[in-house]
């Protein structure tokens, strides 16, 4: 089944202890977009200005990526300026220009609007709502958003949130958003507030996925090569939607190695400057690295004791 | 088999966000003794002041810990005072008073001197190789160090690693020793230095175990309860030499294993402050926290594709 991703694309300008770029294809859909692009169709829709490179629409159509509801506009694209510090964790940006992001408002082509599955990007939670007023009701309905958001924009957010399945977001922005610093107690407030699931993107430490009934884990996969963070968390969600939008399944099982193949392409991501690697994966990659998650997290239970307390659980 | 700890036994007045307390029992060889207790036999070696209370060593004896390699001498007991922040993940020490610590010199009664597993405790490097000098050759040998040592005493330390199996540090030692921000390039210097095996604890995020063929990730576990951290790494090193003597194995599968085992006694840790919560415990608990681990992080392989460029491995 196929997915449809409302967010941004965008120029970025990005320095990390590794090295300098400028104005590299950027932007939650596009990050999003190439990543669930190795699982299942995707259709994006953004908006860029008329000085948009045509070389990065042939990159994403190259993707096999649906690239009609990708609106040029007069004026200049989005663009994003920011420098990491020395351990990669913090970001600091440098300088946004909107651009003709400030005036974007998705309007879904009829086509767009019965995909069953639907990734909400981190903008404006009015607008994400104006999709979900557009669209069919999707089997899912994933969403990011951010601390901006959430500061600024509670009560519009809340409302998106009450209307979504799956939230996506990192672990200072379901801090802030629970007004909570224990990561469970977080993280069973924002289960409240709509959503059935949660997950939490923990960068260089994995990510953590709550239900109702489960809490699963996964570790980051300790690397060499990494050399820009910059679309991580997206590429994240990329992975995961595509995984389930493929498989169409959505039971624990199903939700956990999902959230394994996010990690597996947010991995891939930060191994260079923008999209470069992770647009030239092959699917094999894909698979030995989800199987090198599995070989670096997996321990043997310990049998049950037939005497112990446990015995009626 | 039983296990030989050279640490220290101290009085520890802690503050966190969730309350205070003054002059509880802590210390090394206390966290990590107690928490081995419930897996082998277990020998401490340190020193305590005249004004030890006598309630503090009938705790231990109850817990079946050997304690006659604990020194009383003259003068007051080692005392540690901090306050954590409110995500208890920093920690201000607000106060040290070495006391008849300051000139401890672990003479190791003769019956301790053929244990088959030793933990050398965050002590000066001299003692730890000191220690060595006088036991018969332990089948493995475990230590911990920290940041005072890796600055001050480099050239000591450097003779201690290369004598030991296993070193159990957390990530921000681990970078201070091999000057090397990125965890796995920094293992890699870690084991060129003298551990067969490198250990590093993560706090809330978990723990990572390097060898040269093998890495494992356990995640942490997300917990409500959190009150005290203090003690927490000689807790986990306690419940992971416990269960490596006790199983007598030491394959890559009973490694990963005994750092699970590590994490649960940490997680029971933190649960209250002091050594409280730790000293309580049936095995039927640490069995049923133990599945919990394996629970949160258990998902399912994927099948090797026969078409694959990865068929002949």
């Amino acid at each position: 089944m196929g997915i449809l991703v409302v967010g941004s694309v965008a120029l970025d300008s990005v320095k990390t202890p590794f090295g300098v770029r400028e104005e590299v294809l950027g932007g939650s859909a596009t990050y999003f977009s190439v990543a669930a692009s190795y699982f299942t169709d995707v259709s994006m829709v953004a908006v860029v200005g008329s000085d948009f490179p045509e070389k990065h629409i042939s990159f994403l159509r190259n993707k096999g990526i649906d690239t009609s509801g990708l609106q040029r506009q007069q004026g200049n694209t989005f663009r994003w300026k920011g420098e990491y510090g020395s351990d990669l964790n913090t970001c600091t940006t440098l300088d946004t220009q909107l651009n003709v992001f400030a005036s974007f408002s998705p309007k879904l082509l009829s086509a767009h609007c019965s995909q069953e599955y639907l990734f909400l990007g981190n903008i404006d939670p009015d607008l994400q709502r104006s999709v979900l007023e557009q669209v069919k009701r999707p089997r899912l309905i994933a969403c990011d958003t951010m601390n901006y958001w959430i500061e600024n924009t509670r009560e519009s957010l809340l409302k998106t949130l009450s209307k979504i399945d799956l939230l996506i977001i990192n672990d200072s922005e379901a801090q802030r958003l629970a007004n909570e610093l224990n990561i469970l107690q977080a993280a069973r407030k924002i289960l409240n507030l709509g959503p059935r699931i949660l997950v939490i993107k923990r960068g260089e430490y994995g990510a953590l996925m709550f239900s109702p009934k489960s809490v699963f884990s996964v570790p980051g996969l300790p690397m060499e090569e990494v050399l820009d963070p910059t679309g991580a968390g997206d590429s994240f969600a990329g992975g995961l939607m595509g995984y389930l939008a493929a498989s169409g399944l959505s039971d624990d099982s199903a939700m956990r190695k999902a959230v394994v193949f996010g990690s597996v392409m947010a991995s891939f991501n930060v191994m260079d400057f923008g999209p470069q690697r992770l647009g030239s994966l092959t699917y094999p990659e894909i698979e030995s690295r989800y199987r090198e998650f599995h070989r670096i997290s997996s321990f043997e239970d310990i049998p049950r004791n037939p005497f112990s307390e446990e015995r009626n659980p």
